[in-house]
């Protein structure tokens, strides 16, 4: 089962930058081979179920052990079975329209 | 790694009323064994992250095979390390200062 | 236009421990008028949309003003033309089911 | 006060295909002479709060107008008085560190 989600992890306990942290979640979801698009608040992820929630785990282990005592996170995440869409898919359906 | 979650799925593509898909997620997760609490925007999870992360992919598989073509779910949920915290405390900590 | 929305409010640079921001939240909600329920990942609330809104607004307000120099929000939030409905019959409805 | 937000819209009752809905949405925050940036799941805004807030409620009236009976919206959102930060800031910070 393939999936878009849409990651913005927020480590507390570190003070306001955490941009390190979002930093090092990039290179998690990367050499896991997934396809990734940073943005302003967030990365969007492409690719199998098991591998894509298998890095976001990866993600809070790293952060903890980076010494975030605490972590929230939102995710987003989107699956459908009707056809295949990647993201540049959908990105392209919207701009399409503009 | 211990996780409180906070689910909310939304099929699409099957009307308006997505009610019947939230209560066989709900039995998902309680057939899995993990500390749930509905309320009017979703569903609080607590328990192990792989048993966790393990029901919210049944509950999709779960919802496609119910006929509904496509899913958006947003999910948010918080790890820590410096202390144990259930669901309980987390509102007991806030409605204390009430 | 009536909205139910769901308020995750993380105050950030402000250590681990959130929760006196989060009581001074559910103070102003409730102040506001608005028909409240805390959950362990969360505030539900319902009321007219410019109330909710200008609510939360007053929450990011007060907890800058409280000190914390930055805050990051996770709100879902629902309308619809349809039907009427409340918090309460959102959960009842899925409990119905079960 | 600024604001930097992530919206995610969903109308439902209407079926899998959501790209018109999202393509009006661009436009009415567009037209709202917010700086705006799409991704694969939602849009990056910054602007002052209450033109952020009055363009999203625009965006709902106006798919309801369109002919869709619900909608839910994840939005994240996020302010800081700390110093003034742009999208292209929290961007870059993060890949100065790649």
């Amino acid at each position: 089962m393939n999936v878009i989600a849409d990651l913005c992890i927020i480590p507390m306990g570190v003070g306001v930058s955490v941009s390190k942290y979002v930093a090092e979640c990039e290179r998690i979801l990367q050499n896991a081979g997934l396809h990734t698009q940073l943005h302003a608040y967030g990365t969007n992820i492409e690719g199998e179920w098991d591998d894509v929630f298998a890095a976001i785990k990866a993600c809070h282990e790293h952060i903890h052990a980076m010494g975030a005592p605490r972590i929230s996170t939102t995710l987003k995440f989107g699956t459908r079975v009707d056809r295949k869409q990647t993201m540049e898919d959908k990105i392209q359906s919207v701009q399409s329209k503009l």
